[in-house]
């Protein structure tokens, strides 16, 4: 079987980088403090909120919760994220998504001020980082990279293979591997059966980050390859899966290749991700002020 | 021999449709303008302008020149492309560039307004262009889109390949190829060399946009491939020339192939397109006053 790229060891090494500048704001009388926002009562949203919450705390991190009714007015909701983005005790902030159908999402998160913008939400933010401007990447994507570079896959000179191209996995991901210098083919739902198949085969990396159950399949795979599945899907009997079919690609792997579990492997990493930035905006705003 | 995909054609079926929108704004008492900026007295930059002034006056379109001194402030040209965003009988830009040294360029492109940034020349013009938004591409990165449409290559669902990873026409490029559903592979300088004729050799559509003589050979290229040659390259001897080496590849796309000349491909087909965005700057601006 295959290498296991599990997030948390990734995320445990970023986390005790994060904890030390925080710590050393503390000691400056600075508190790093995350602004999260929630519209409604979605259980999901909460889950993913306690788990931001909880690892905020053990960073150090104070967070401020903005819980709006699920039926709130968009301008309100804008409202809110204006008050944020004017708040200097505020560093940065977690907007919960999906929002309700009757905002306008994009409206909202246009509204947040970039240097607030953690995980890339904004047309602005999103801009400044494909034109590798001031600012701070989508975390999911970031994440992918982050695990490479954990256990030492190598990116530069390598070919890497992204399916999808989504404006917030697949193209950033594409672009922080080129920044990696990697080869990097960007596949999607137009791309021929048969060209993704030989493309992924060819590949020494592949994203998946298709969003789609059986998306890489052990045909498509070979010996000594790396794989990085972005995909949370949920199989029929409510299983949480990735993209890839994990027991007969991990086989075709072998022992030289290596795999990220769903759960457990990307989705670990994006709240590290989003806190190592948080920590980052803070020292910014600190050193903004002095 | 392949098929010749010379730029001149592509240009014309464009600047027919760019003429009839301005002849319908001249009609309606509206003039389409278009400022050009000139600092000092290169050569070079008053050929490429005076070819700019005949397009637009073909066109129907009127020029003002806002000419220099090679020694201007930063400040001052700063001050110039101001008056210029303010000015409302000018529909758009065109910046010559290079600009002297003893400027920081990025400032004075990124003090353009986007309405007026036909050619994608701001930070934000270019984000807004990575994320979708309105505005105007890369010229240059257009013509090779539209010249693939002109000569009815297809492009959904076919590989192409971009060498050349630059922010103004590699990366432009490949997003515009996947905006056309092509399953896209960048390739660059660290790109090792069996994998950039490997992927080039699978490829059904080559972009080379490396800037260096000599980086597309016959050993990498196929019958029936489509290349389009973004290179301006000058030999030893002051030969305009090419990234492909134009004859013996050529010769292996055969009949079914295709490939653009250099001069006479990609570059016919810039200042049309910096023209097209100039009108549809024009009915823009004409739209916003009614």
């Amino acid at each position: 079987m295959s290498q296991l790229l599990k997030g948390k060891a990734a995320a445990d090494a970023i986390d005790a980088q994060t904890s030390a500048k925080v710590m050393a704001m503390l000691e400056q009388g600075v508190g790093p403090t995350l602004a999260i926002v929630r519209v409604g009562e979605n259980s999901s949203d909460i889950a993913y909120e306690n788990g931001a919450v909880k690892k905020a705390a053990k960073l150090g991190i104070q967070t401020e919760k903005y819980i709006c009714q699920a039926d709130i007015e968009e301008e309100d909701l804008i409202a809110v994220m204006k008050s944020i983005n004017e708040n200097e005790r505020i560093h940065g902030v977690l907007l919960l998504q999906p929002l309700p159908g009757h905002i306008d999402a994009a409206k909202v998160r246009n509204a947040l001020a970039p240097e607030k913008d953690l995980d890339c939400i904004s047309d602005d933010s999103l801009g400044r980082f494909f034109t590798g401007r001031e600012g701070y990447g989508p975390c999911t994507a970031e994440s992918c990279i982050e695990i490479l570079k954990y256990y030492g896959i190598p990116i530069a000179g390598k070919k890497a293979v992204v399916i999808g191209r989504s404006m917030v996995i697949g193209k950033p991901a594409a672009l922080l591997l080129l920044k990696e210098n990697a080869t990097v083919t960007v596949c999607h739902t137009k791309t021929a059966s048969e060209d993704l198949k030989e493309l992924c085969k060819g590949a020494d990396i592949i994203i998946a980050a298709a969003g789609k159950i059986g998306t890489v399949t052990a045909d498509m795979a070979r010996e000594g390859q790396t794989i990085i599945d972005v995909g949370i899907n949920f199989s029929e009997e409510g299983k949480m899966t990735g993209d890839v079919d994990f027991d007969s690609v991990s086989r075709v792997l072998g022992e030289s290749g290596a795999i990220t579990p769903v759960p457990g492997g990307v989705g670990s990493v994006t709240t590290t991700l989003l806190m190592r930035h948080l920590a980052e905006a803070a020292e910014k705003a600190c050193g903004n002020k002095r």
